[in-house]
């Protein structure tokens, strides 16, 4: 999966990726797949978890309809929720705004052990911000090195940081929006106010456009997933967190010294005990 | 007082700087100006908070029985506590290790209006933490980066940052130890444990030296104070935060428009109420 990575440095142009890409992998083996690593999934959760070493970050970045809440749904609807944490960040409260606005986001960084999944994240202070010119630009331009900085700390001090930008067509999300009104279930979700921030659709793709190529790091990389097929979507940010996962060669902490010499108090108990 | 400042990236050698200093001023002279920069101090704080733009962190570090606690009694004594916030860091908790050691720190950082006084602060990390091995070489030696990168961040969101460190001899140190033995009402304040750690004063010293030579930025400048003479001390301290204030420019908010418009309907209500 690692051709959805984006290398440091480098100059992003979404129009060239393609956002109905499903490589080589058929729907029927790409979901068989994905039940894989989902099964995985929880085994390295565990060992995360029982290790206590290493804390896991990862952060999901889309426009509306790309489909952020389906995958935290279908990638980690098995993974114990002890240890694993989704952080939303809607709009910033007042008390939010009076600091600077990484201040709430590290707040809720993972601890050790921890899995933290940020369902938008400080990216939006270069996104939404940007587009909406909510701070002047002599601001928020100064802000892919704070992030980079303050992304290079948490992984200094242990963290790995996975991002995915979920990378969808226009066409895409108006089909999207009208499943919201096909579908009682779904008319919730129902926004007139998204059909107002879809005109601003080419401002975003150069902000998501200038966040890849100015905050892919390798201590922080970002994918791009082509996220118009939701099972491909799906099956390649598992593949990276699996995978990355598995890369660190986590180990369960040795047991205390000498276990097998508790078995027979333990099985003392057991037999004083008539009930 | 900009002679105390350390420039960006300069070498510093602390056996250099004298801590007995106390310039041209008598004692008599720099009490009446500590007392001018007080009252200066409460209007400031007052500004500063009304205007709810800027935000002012200062950072106090020191050995043992330098003054950071008298200093801040000394020097923001008159201040409104509404506004004015001090925060002592202590010995880390399980929780707080289980994050990065810049996480406890963030929180902590003043809002838009707020003046923040670190008792100790995040500079712990290179300083107790490098003279005991609490983390290995490799792991500290990159935080002189997280730190100007964070005070970077703050700075560009809005704060002023002064850092103060209290510099004085090992026999002034000496001098204040047995001092807590002779007065009855200073004995709580005397720990053996504290001897212990004076054996270290020399890494003490060369940890100081690179913290001031790593982390004085032109956006978080580095103080070293001479602390020997308490009365210097403070008037130093004050000094560089009253210039560094009133620098800002800061302006009262605008008034709601017409305001006199309102005095008639005051006048009308006070006039109505036969109580």
């Amino acid at each position: 999966m690692d051709h959805h990575r984006i290398p440091p440095n480098t100059h992003v142009d979404l129009s060239k990726i393609e956002s109905r890409y499903t490589g080589e992998t058929s729907k029927k083996e790409g979901q068989a797949q994905l039940k894989k690593f989902r099964k995985e999934l929880i085994d390295l959760q565990e060992l995360l978890f029982a290790e206590n070493k290493r804390q896991l970050l990862i952060v999901l970045q889309g426009i509306d309809t790309s489909g952020k809440d389906g995958t935290i749904r279908h990638v980690f609807g098995d993974v114990n929720p002890q240890g694993t944490r989704v952080v939303n960040f809607k709009v910033p409260t007042r008390h939010d705004l009076a600091h600077d606005y990484l201040w709430r986001v590290h707040q809720h960084t993972p601890a050790k052990g921890e899995i933290v999944i940020f369902n938008r994240s400080h990216y939006e202070d270069v996104l939404v911000v940007r587009v909406h010119n909510l701070v002047p630009n002599t601001v928020w331009s100064k802000r892919y090195l704070h992030i980079n900085e303050f992304e290079r700390l948490l992984a200094d001090e242990g963290a790995i940081i996975l991002k995915f930008l979920l990378h969808i067509s226009k066409r895409t999300q108006a089909e999207r929006f009208l499943a919201r009104l096909d579908r009682p279930d779904k008319n919730w979700k129902f926004n007139p106010d998204d059909l107002e921030e879809r005109k601003h659709w080419q401002d975003y793709q150069a902000a998501f456009e200038a966040m890849l190529s100015q905050t892919s790091t390798p201590w922080a990389p970002w994918y791009v997933i082509p996220s118009d097929r939701k099972w491909y979507r799906n099956l390649a940010v598992a593949s990276v967190i699996v995978e990355t996962l598995k890369g660190l060669d986590m180990q369960f902490p040795t047991a205390v010294p000498d276990i097998e010499s508790y078995r027979g108090k333990l099985e003392a108990i057991l037999a004083d005990d008539p009930t």
